[in-house]
């Protein structure tokens, strides 16, 4: 066994408009693909309100508790647009208009559009970094571990891949699925058995209902791909045993 | 102005498939949405691996403070099904079989297929009460404020469908949405001073770009009708003062 190195993270989503149930979120499942394509776990998401000490809050206990977090949402020109304010408070530093952030927002808006309230968002917590914003110029932020991107998906998509090469990511978790036409209830115990023989790995069952057809799948994920080419030998072998077939989806790091 | 009497939740969706982005979900969004219609206020939102200790911190912050808890997933038979176990130690009782869901998954199964893995989904904290399942048997359950459903969204919606009956809502949230075709960093500063002037309403301001036309959804929100119809017309008169056009959105119990 090796020593396996793991980076964490949170995804902290901000907005009344995600638990009215006015607009679904798209931004926490992109985020979770993305970030385990880098070899960085996602170990919680959160949703809060507009509410300046629930946003505080929430920075706070997840900055503490992983080793990035990334934050959608509250960063555009209108009053319910109070993420920086919030994070500098978090911080507990002053929030400061950042020479570049204002230079990048002249510079994409028409002569006389950059009112008081675009220039709001040019307000970056004292020793925050900018993250880039192709799409609209307007910029998010980094500072210490956590990142400020926007909400919209396709401008927070844009930072994403902007900081993606900055961000250090652990073993990079691999992962097998097994799909087979048997009951959850049915593979059970035997699968009970692989998971406690391999307990380093992750050893997941999901039931589905694909083209008419009940099944279940287990997915296998872990750092050591040769332990994980074992136990999913050893559950292909349990599902033929059972009498089921098993199909083997193509290896990926998921 | 007149009382207005809060109901507050929270979701809880359990399962490493979400965090690492294998599964996107969708009981959350859901949740939102029908949560709003019977009156209740959706006022967090968190998202948990499979692990025991994990999924108890969160049962026990969120029970504490909201109203009512509705967790989803982790309650089929495998071994990483942990969320009936992880709510009772959050209680602080044991875990029993309950014989009435005895009774269901007897009923579902074929003669001999009722295993000691399938039985382990009759497992409910005592004091709980079942939570119907129509689709597939295996019941969810009460226990306190906390509801616990499946993972699997059409089990989820069906459960959910009947308990819904069983909420006591507060006063609903009624929601206007003025659209117009003005960038938010227009109509920022005016829409500011509405919502100052009509602080008990929320006021939420959201980009949009639909077929291929930028413009600006406003929504307000609030329990009082009177003071919601006056402050959409403040916003009308607003957007079209900013030179912009104005369309209102049907009136819904958002």
């Amino acid at each position: 066994m090796t020593d396996t190195r793991i980076v964490t993270a949170a995804v902290l989503v901000i907005g009344d408009e995600i638990l009215s149930g006015r607009t679904k979120d798209a931004n926490m499942g992109f985020l979770a693909e993305r970030l385990t394509e880098l070899g960085i776990r996602l170990r919680e998401a959160r949703v809060v309100p507009d509410v300046p000490e629930e946003i505080i809050a929430a920075v706070n206990a997840l900055r503490a508790r992983y080793d990035y977090v990334f934050t959608t949402g509250g960063i555009g020109p209108t009053h319910d647009d109070i993420t920086a304010e919030c994070v500098a408070r978090a911080f507990g530093v002053p929030l400061l208009r950042h020479p570049e952030a204002v230079r990048r927002l002249e510079a994409h808006y028409e002569p006389g559009q950059l009112n008081e309230a675009r220039l709001r968002m040019a307000n970056v917590p004292e020793g925050g970094t900018l993250i880039d914003n192709p799409v609209s110029a307007a910029p998010g932020f980094r500072i210490g571990n956590v990142h400020v991107m926007a909400g919209v998906p396709r401008i927070m998509q844009a930072m994403f891949d902007g900081i993606a090469p900055t961000l250090a990511g652990g073993d990079k978790v691999l992962s097998r699925t097994v799909t087979c036409d048997l009951g959850e209830g049915v593979i059970a115990a035997g699968l009970g058995a692989i998971a406690a023989e391999y307990s380093e790995l992750s050893v997941g069952s999901y039931p589905y209902f694909r083209a008419g057809k009940f099944g279940t799948s287990l997915v296998l994920r872990g750092t050591d791909a040769a332990r994980l080419s074992a136990a999913t030998e050893a559950v292909r072998v349990l599902v033929v045993s059972l009498g089921g077939t098993a199909g083997l989806e193509s290896e990926k790091s998921e």
